[in-house]
């Protein structure tokens, strides 16, 4: 049995996908709400009924509560949870990264899972605080691995355990982790100890983090980016090649009186109105909704439906191939996730070789589309060309008899021959009117095709006022005005 | 009675308001849908149940209906309905622009609106089609204005009739128009014929009409964009300063099999996931969507939900003053909102006069936010500064006693004192890591200031990398590099 994945559509580094694990599948990405079973401000048959296919317990919360443990042993988790998806289950860590210690160990808390019934069960690894040094990170990290061996040594292969990545902060620890949990041979890599990042908004260190595990682990393991429930993030961690997500943000923000939505966090009491479609917001004014005798439900409710809408979307974003879109949307919502999307946008190039060939469309969405893969992939692909001893590339259109080849241009991708023309990206792609920024990046392009065409000799047939960007791109180029 | 419009809270050109007319008031901005009596594919009484609290209906149909004409003559439209919100009628204009005739006139259409207890009154004004030349839509534009002013004198100078502004894709006859049905007292204004622009993209256009027709339009008029319903727009149109908004695009998408999203519309053939937190899309995979026996109604139903959860959203945004960030996030999803968008950003001299002074906050979302109007007006304030002989400019912070003053700076504000550090928009704003358009923003801020205190000496305290930009914004300023 053990944990299998298969991708499906790929898109950035994301992918959609199966996850097996026992006897249930489910599609990915996925988001696993939290359960806590003492808790229940919203069933889980409520929850299943929303289309959400998997959940996440904890383990170590029925193994200390005289009124479930007993019982989840004999009846098993899926029946007490009244849940018949896949249920993964928490060992105990959460607490021990809180508390300072737990009263299991790690073999007992994965025996326990395993009694229970769980569907993926998780060993006692150790999350490292961010404000950790090296030394303290790497220590942990020591430990942690112990233990996935351990887990891999009594309870065998083929076990469905997950094989947590730590190493806090220190990018050489996180690929260290996530080599050593690819040679143990675990398939479903949860990347731990993340929230701190995301409750203070270092979402820059957040992708430096998930960059340097996923460098690491077998591309096609499953990876979980524990505890990261917002819906404002999640294309980001998609984007990433993070396929799962859990959180237990829906029902904890309601507690304290918060309304998730895809561009941050409200208090109910800032609201005039409530911004949503889901039933909660369509049935009720905000002043109803502050005032509710069920509010904190209610609210539960509307962060469930806002945060699974958001995994459908990104779902839907992959298929679609229009992923660079919905995290350019997203990650506006924020300045410090503007600076993530950045930060990603800097590893363009380890991430267009994960990214897929053809896609529904390129949106320009402003300069920050200037970086994306398919341009640097686009551009890649120009040394290929066959071209003659002469060359006109039009910006404007129109070819003449003179060169041995014209080619056409469309920022920010660069020089095409019209042979693309109807292939993507040139095809696909739809453009506002020029900016500098598409236009120096199209210059890029031509660089490209004339570095790789030493032979040949190029002309710029353009308007004038593109010229200073092109002599800032390509220096001495011959170019020519034409009237158009 | 009459029809009269108080307005709340504003942002940019836009305003949350109250909308009064007969005994009926409504929050704005609103959508009203577009209800067709003879295909109530969702009834008004769910509509109300929404939240929605007016509808569009059209007169001319009843009045050609064997099964209505009498019946809403007898017992009144609101009855006959179902609906005790406001109900505004149109007048047979839409039939008029696409049959080219109508079997009614303008005091013939009023007078049965009237009798049927319609509380918003449409004449029957000529909308020009786009195509049209400046001679044909003057023409039009002048039948219309009879019409408008015989409607006033018919039915006298309180009688809730709306008064359409018309003049084709022609600046000065949208102005003139505008001028025009403000003389004649209307508080109440459609923007007729932008159908057939954002049919075609054509946002750009767009804006230009309705800039135009706000320039010369009283304030306190409220004004209708007549016939748009698609939720990916209302923020740009409501920046303008438009209060609402009417659509038949829920039900004739449904009909269609399209699925309509902030980011643009899907064909329910291509999705593989249901992007959404609505009802529908809760309870319904996309498979179950596209294959369920009432899946026009249901995707009428969604297309509602999104289009009125979208409104809310409008609403809210005014509210805190985010109405820019929203604006940005919408615009970005398709390269003609992005084209759109920059070209209301070009108008931002005349858009800071509407604007509010203080708001939640300012989040930086790339360098389409340097053109806002809160950094305008925040530079228009300083030379409003008291600044000594010597002033320092200090990047990094830090002040040095050899100077009269010292000023912080903050991108893409500009300089400040410290005073300012906890006042809007200093205080109130965020951004990511310092980019180069911020920074040249702020760097005009420097330039108003030197401009306005040419008796100080000005010098920039900063890390080398900004010399470039300083340089080419400020010439000759002296800048000096100190140890952070």
């Amino acid at each position: 049995m053990g944990i299998t994945f298969e991708s499906l559509y790929c898109d950035i580094a994301g992918r959609t996908g199966k996850l097996t694990a026992g006897n249930k599948t489910i599609k990915t990405p996925a988001l696993l709400p939290v359960i806590n079973p003492h808790l229940q401000i919203v069933t889980p048959r409520e929850i299943r009924s929303m289309g959400v296919e998997a959940l996440i317990t904890n383990a170590y919360i029925f193994s200390q509560s005289r009124q479930y443990r007993q019982r989840v042993l004999d009846e098993g988790l899926h029946k007490v949870l009244d849940f018949e998806g896949l249920i993964m289950t928490d060992s105990g860590s959460f607490q021990l990264s809180v508390y300072g210690e737990v009263s299991v160990t790690n073999t007992e808390t994965l025996a326990f899972q395993r009694d229970i019934g769980s569907d993926i069960w998780v060993p006692l690894d150790i999350p490292t605080s961010p404000g950790s040094d090296h030394e303290t990170a790497g220590r942990e990290l020591a430990v942690t691995m112990q233990r996935l061996a351990e887990a891999k040594k009594v309870f065998g292969k083929d076990a469905p355990i997950a094989g947590p990545v730590q190493g806090g902060i220190f990018t050489d620890l996180r690929e260290q982790a996530g080599r050593e949990v690819t040679d143990l041979g675990f398939t479903f890599c949860p990347i731990g100890a993340v929230v701190p990042l995301m409750e203070s908004y270092r979402y820059r260190d957040l992708v430096s983090v998930v960059m340097a595990v996923k460098q690491t682990l077998t591309p096609s393991a499953c990876v979980h980016l524990f505890g990261a429930g917002h819906p404002s993030m999640f294309a980001l961690a998609a984007a990433m090649g993070c396929d799962l997500f859990d959180s237990a943000a829906y029902a904890l923000s309601a507690k304290e009186g918060r309304y998730l939505t895809t561009h941050g966090s409200f208090k109910i009491d800032e609201l005039a109105d409530l911004p949503c479609a889901c039933s909660v917001c369509r049935s009720h004014t905000a002043e109803e909704l502050r005032t509710a005798p069920d509010r904190e439900r209610m609210l539960a409710l509307h962060n469930l439906y806002v945060t699974v809408a958001e995994i459908s979307r990104v779902r839907q974003a992959i298929f679609d191939g229009t992923l660079w879109e919905l995290v350019d949307e997203r990650c506006r919502g924020h300045p410090q996730l503007l600076a993530s999307y950045r930060a990603l946008l800097d590893k363009t190039a380890s991430l267009e070789k994960s990214d897929r060939v053809s896609k529904r469309r390129f949106f320009y969405r402003g300069t920050e589309s200037c970086a994306r893969t398919e341009i640097l992939r686009y551009q890649q692909m120009l040394p290929r060309l066959k071209l003659g001893a002469s060359v006109l590339i039009a910006f404007d259109g129109g070819a003449r008899g003179e060169y041995d080849d014209t080619l056409l241009f469309k920022p920010p991708f660069g020089p095409y021959p019209k042979e693309l023309k109807e292939t993507f990206p040139i095809g696909q792609s739809e453009i506002p009117e020029w900016d500098d920024a598409m236009v120096r990046t199209g210059c890029r392009g031509i660089r490209c095709l004339m570095e790789s065409h030493p032979g040949s000799r190029f002309v710029i047939s353009c308007r004038p006022i593109w010229e200073k960007i092109i002599r800032e791109e390509l220096g001495s180029v011959e170019v020519r005005y034409d009237e158009i």
